[in-house]
């Protein structure tokens, strides 16, 4: 991708976390499913980075090789012509020096945002925030570096493995957040913030761009509007609801013999077939 | 994979085509979407071609570089229990020898079926018959090579691409469909035989295991059982089906802002992941 364009696509990818209206963001895990999401006329698009893992055969975390994901994250970057950000687990580095240089060829790769994690898969376990502000440095630098200002999307999992009761861990929550806010994220990603009030108290004391994730129970979008929600994303839901999808047509063909979960509502070749040809850009 | 196994797993999938029953056989296009079929209980897997090509970003062809397709058949063995036939297009080779050579690294990918086409995508042209048998001869000398006895499933597109009225364009695929019996195929797929009459026909001519492909229209399995067909594949409807899916939940979540489609049918985070997990294989 021309450096001039990749800029244009991350500032504009910037602008949609502006808070007038609530960014959806829907997580694809390959090719079609990523230009599928353009088709329909989302803004942007996101890798999931479970979805596209187990879609290359490797569980969720850094189990994959950092040059498998990045390759894949280029094949979505290819075909789209709106930003793609992709999602780099915990930045496939134990230094500061090495996430950096995953997030370097991420944005090479053609990312104009960038997810990026705060807890040690394998262990479950929580890296202290300085570790994780080192990091978010690191990636200031990168957008210095490569000069494309691609959004960073600081998550943190306190809410799922913080040690403390409901009020400890969103607490915590709130205190990492605010530290990756400072450190000079975009946008923070509390993952687990799914009810209202919860929310609501997180993006009142945070007064800064919020993502929530797609799950049951998560408000509509036009309550999380009212929410001043900034960015809500579909994390591997779309990749949960077409393997239910499968199993259901799965279940019809070998129980009664018939082909209707496949066949209906479902698109045609000509279709399938163009969803990997790169999409034109939009006339200025 | 051991060469032992892999004998046993293309011996059982030769069984699965002794027309006792129809085989009902899943295409896939990743390692999910495989594991999936085999956990709902399919005796057996395929890849399809165009779903696992778009997946990776080419059209359906031969576009696509034959190690990065063999590549992911090989991702898919990897996580199956069951057998897995590849579809090798027109198996990625001018020649007779570059065909033998595809195959042999479909096989050494961990298939133990193929499915080869008697047409040139870029032209929709059908190749000369005898080309077409002297490619199946290849496949035949890898099976000895080898020492893998993988199924051969021989398409021919004469009903889409044969010049002529639709009675031509079947007895053309009947005499195709012969030819590549004669030539030692273990299977025929005459490519657009959905009507009951046209596959009641073909099926009595060639006295032969013969493939039909899921679409609307196609009779259901307990009707293709009477007609004595063999293997019903999905080919790519399971990608179809999944993008019409994506296209719902789209719909839904900008239009009325909710996420029914994405949530309701799915499955959760630890069943996606462990679809990365290779399937133990049952004890014999």
């Amino acid at each position: 991708m021309k450096l001039n364009r990749q800029r244009e696509l991350a500032e504009e990818f910037r602008r949609l976390h502006n808070r007038k209206d609530v960014l959806i963001l829907p997580n694809a895990w390959d090719v079609p499913s990523a230009r599928v999401f353009e088709d329909e006329g989302f803004p942007a698009v996101a890798t999931s980075s479970a979805g596209m893992m187990v879609s290359l055969g490797y569980q969720d975390g850094e189990e994959i090789p950092a040059r498998v994901l990045l390759s894949a994250v280029g094949r979505i970057a290819r075909v789209l012509s709106i930003p793609l950000s992709a999602d780099l687990v915990g930045g496939f580095g134990g230094t500061p020096e090495g996430v950096a240089k995953s997030v370097k060829a991420a944005v090479r790769a053609g990312a104009v945002g960038i997810n990026i994690e705060d807890f040690v898969h394998e262990e479950k376990r929580l890296l202290p925030v300085e570790k994780q502000v080192a990091k978010l440095g690191a990636l200031l630098r990168v957008q210095k570096e490569t000069g494309v200002p691609f959004v960073i999307n600081a998550r943190t999992d306190a809410l799922r493995f913080f040690h403390g009761d409901d009020a400890a861990r969103l607490d915590e929550a709130v205190r990492r957040a605010s530290a990756y806010r400072d450190a000079g994220a975009d946008c923070v990603y509390p993952m687990g913030l799914t009810d209202r009030e919860s929310i609501r108290r997180f993006v009142k004391v945070l007064d800064f761009p919020t993502n929530v994730m797609v799950r049951k129970g998560l408000p509509p979008v036009p309550e999380l509007k009212r929410l001043r929600v900034a960015r809500v994303s579909f994390g591997p839901s779309a990749s949960y609801a077409a393997m239910g999808l499968l199993k259901r047509a799965s279940q019809e063909v070998r129980g009664k013999g018939t082909y209707e979960t496949l066949t209906e509502g479902a698109i045609a070749f000509d279709e399938l077939n163009s969803l990997a040809v790169p999409k034109e850009p939009k006339m200025a």
